[in-house]
């Protein structure tokens, strides 16, 4: 089963993928999607819809997995994590794929086992986790990593592997 | 020239298109997309998005006008709007149309001259303003029509006008 793990944003969009054979999960590939920052957000949308249309079209996932926020930002930072998410949202159900959503205290626990670890505590763990020669560089992949890996050691995915 | 207001959302979509010619400003056209309660966000999320690509492959307007807000709400519904209006300013740049965004008060004193009109009112000035037979039933409707009435009497559109 192959999960990809997606950080929201209007513009970096971190993405990972991750698979889980007899008990072992490992990397299959992760890295950032980036908007021209100088460009308007219209625009900017526009271009993380088409990468990220494309990477799940080579991909093709089983699930995509994302983190779920409802305090701790302010309203301006809302509205554009909203919009990010709109991206991701609508991205899975025109691929027809199952979206799953963690809390960042569920993500964070699933990688660390503390419900406040630091982004760079993210990044060592999930290369630490997966056996990664190099600790991710960017944050936002990282994050992306972190939600696919609490996916797969969550109980959804244990109902849906009885299921099948 | 024929300019889209959208009052975005994840559940109603209000939509209302406005044409201005020599200096009158008339309605065309106006309705709300709905998208089915029950199903999950990222379905509905699918629903408006195809429902207002026909809209807009319909209409074909020069320009989309929405609603810019960044106080007033809590989190939860700034993530939800946020989801909203990326659907709207993803489909903006699909078609190539520009697209402006106008704060709440600047909406309301166009169409009533208070910053503070409430729902209501709104759809009342917008029935005045635009000599429409009947009241906007929907309050999303009536402010998609307030959003492009907006954009019709701002100095963006002066701009556009003197630049073609």
């Amino acid at each position: 089963m192959k999960v990809l793990g997606i950080d929201p944003g209007t513009h970096n969009v971190g993405y990972g993928v991750l698979e889980k054979n007899n008990g072992a999960i490992r990397s299959l590939e992760y890295g950032v999607v980036r908007s021209i920052a100088k460009m308007d957000l219209s625009f900017r949308l526009g271009e993380i819809y088409r990468k990220l249309d494309t990477i799940i079209g080579q991909i093709k996932p089983d699930i995509i997995s994302i983190e779920k926020v409802f305090f701790g930002v302010n309203v301006k930072s809302a509205i554009s994590l909203g919009e990010g998410r709109g991206i991701v949202l609508l991205l899975a159900d025109l691929h027809d794929i199952e979206i799953h959503e963690f809390s960042p205290t569920q993500i964070k626990k699933a990688v660390k086992g503390n419900g406040r670890a630091q982004k760079y505590q993210i990044q060592k763990m999930m290369q630490s986790l997966l056996k990664l020669k190099d600790m991710p560089r960017s944050e936002d992949a990282a994050d992306a990593l972190a939600s696919a890996y609490c996916f797969l050691n969550s109980s959804k995915f244990q109902q849906l592997i009885k299921q099948t």
